[in-house]
C-alpha cells in the first residue's frame, strides 16, 4: 500500500484498497465523506497521472459514486479534487442531502463535526459491507 | 451544441466546443475558472454518463487542467462537480494562486466579483488562443 500523507491518517479511517485507490471515510458526522488517494508516488493532480490511471479513476469514482448515492439516500454527489491544503491527489465523494447542514451551498462553508465511537463504526461496516470488503 | 442551462448563459462566457464538453469562462474575476459542460440531455452525475464519455470527459478535464496551470501560472488546480444549484452535470477547473482570495480555502467561501469588459474580454481571448480555437 502506498504511504498517505499523515493528515488522512488523522482525520480519516480506511475502508478498502481499490484498483487504483484507497478509500476513507472522512471523519465528519455532516455529511456522509469519502476521499480517493490513487497509490502512486509524488502525485499532485489528475494530469499526473498515466492515461490508463487517469481512466481507472473516473472508473472507481463512478463506482464509489454509485455506491454513496445508495447507501446514503443521497440527493446528489459532490466529487471533487481541491488539495490546496494536502497535496498528496485525493478525490472527495461527499453525499449531499437537501436537509445537511450546508444545503445548497458547499461543505466547506461549515464547520466539522467528528462521529461518536459508535456512528463511527456503524459508518465504516455500512460501507464496507457496501464496498464488499 | 446542446442546450445549456439559463445559468451557464448568464453567468458564463463559451470559450470552445470540445468533443464531449463545451468549455465556458465563469464571470468573475477573483479566480481563473472554466467550466465543462458535457453535450449530453438530462446527465446530471458523472456516473450516468456513458462508459466511452466518462473516459472522454477525464481526458477533457485533464487537456483542460493542463491549459489552465500554464496559462495562468497556477500554483493548484480545484477540479469540481458540484451542482447541488445547477444540475445540468458540469466540472469546475480553477486555476488557484498563493495569492488569491480565499487561498488556501475552496472559492466557495468568498463572493464573486464580475469581470470589467476589458479584462473580460482579454481573458476569453486569451484561453481561445490557448484553446487554439
Amino acid at each position: 500500500m502506498e504511504k498517505v500523507s499523515k493528515n488522512f491518517l488523522k482525520d480519516s479511517h480506511l475502508i478498502t484498497e481499490l484498483k487504483l485507490c484507497n478509500v476513507r471515510l472522512i471523519d465528519n458526522s455532516k455529511f456522509p465523506w469519502i476521499i480517493l488517494i490513487p497509490k502512486r508516488k509524488n502525485i499532485t493532480d489528475i494530469f499526473q497521472l498515466k492515461k490508463k490511471d487517469q481512466n481507472l479513476l473516473i472508473q472507481e469514482i463512478v463506482y464509489a459514486s454509485k455506491l454513496m448515492k445508495k447507501v446514503f439516500k443521497a440527493f446528489n454527489l459532490n466529487v471533487e479534487k481541491i488539495g490546496n491544503i494536502v497535496y498528496q491527489l485525493h478525490i472527495h465523494v461527499i453525499a449531499r442531502s437537501k436537509k445537511d447542514s450546508s444545503w445548497p451551498l458547499s461543505v466547506w462553508v461549515v464547520k466539522k463535526t467528528t462521529y461518536s465511537k459508535t456512528t463511527l463504526n456503524k459508518t465504516i461496516l455500512k460501507l464496507q459491507k457496501a464496498f464488499k470488503v
